[in-house]
């Protein structure tokens, strides 16, 4: 922390450092902007960027506002739970958070300016490919394509429920949107006669799927 | 036609007709918004709306410019396709109507727009719960929340593969997203061991759930 010349209190700098992350999230988009341009931007030094939040990844997670560090979620669920049982240690970690009424605030509001905002695409989609997409691939030993597939249905269930508030999907309890959804996204994750290391390895595209 | 006392071009009036109808169907939503309502403010008679579109859900296709009534696709589908294939035809019909570009643009834009709307998501549920959701769940002959999940499922592919273009996916061929997404489809729609027939009277929620 020292290592910058000014040193003005390190709240403000920590939000004046968010702050810029935003719009150089917004301009370039997760890909295209860098930790080295946040700092240049912000007017401090990359080091305490890093300092303060970590790689970019986490200083997305931070200007994002993400109640959670996507990561170390996946890397908790895949240490506590079987490959069986990853589908609804995540549909119960998702639905948990959404539940929370101090983490669903956050969440919403995420969403919903997501849906607002025209670019948000593309601000998003580096993030859902170089770091969801990834982590997910890698801890459950899945093709990006099965992936991304993952993502795509936990996206579709949130939006439908917390965003659209579709009945009976919005008032339905976990129990039941588990008992309904851990078949599914099991049917991405634990796709019947593939062995997990064959499936990893068969990156990409083209996988011939299950049954 | 010769009903209304005011006879204008029947082009005219069709489009005057559908203009109000967006107007209603976005202040009152699908399940607020009524024939009579939309004749009323299009200053015609109710039977010439039914004569031009059909009932409401009609209108409500027609306003949208949705390029298929869902209603016949899925009729279409549950006709010419067993209940183990009705994952995949569903999937086909859907990716098929998005890789046209004949029919790409029109159902793009609504995507776009609903997302940039703030109210849509009201707009939108009486129609996902009233029409989408109630055909799905008579066609597949599943309960109602296999029917939203279903919904939700499909709506994820689709916003990830066309909106946000998310890779793999947005340029993975059809016959691998089918591979990968019809098994956890089917997870829903078909859910081993558990009769049609059982599964459809036990509307609602709770189900147990398959495997």
């Amino acid at each position: 922390m020292a290592r910058t010349g000014r040193r003005p209190g390190a709240t403000v700098t920590r939000e004046r450092i968010l702050e810029v992350a935003r719009e150089e999230f917004a301009d370039k988009g997760y890909t295209g902007a860098s930790v080295r341009g946040i700092a240049r931007a912000a007017g401090v030094d990359p080091a305490l960027v890093h300092h303060f939040f970590g790689a970019k990844e986490q200083v997305f997670v931070a200007a994002m506002r993400l109640p959670y560090d996507p990561a170390e979620v996946l890397r908790g669920i895949t240490a506590s739970s079987s490959r069986h049982d990853r589908a609804e240690a995540l549909l119960r970690f998702l639905l948990g958070a959404w539940e929370d009424p101090r983490t669903r605030g956050p969440l919403l509001a995420l969403l919903r300016s997501a849906a607002a905002h025209d670019a948000f695409a593309v601000t998003v989609r580096g993030f859902l490919e170089d770091v969801l997409s990834r982590h997910i691939a890698e801890r459950f030993e899945v093709p990006p394509l099965r992936a991304t597939a993952l993502l795509s249905q936990v996206f579709g269930l949130l939006a439908m429920r917390y965003v659209v508030e579709v009945e009976p999907l919005a008032s339905a309890t976990v129990d039941d949107i588990v008992a309904v959804y851990a078949p599914a996204l099991r049917a991405l994750i634990d796709a019947d006669g593939a062995e997990p290391d064959d499936e990893g390895r068969r990156a990409g595209t083209g996988e011939p799927g299950g049954r």
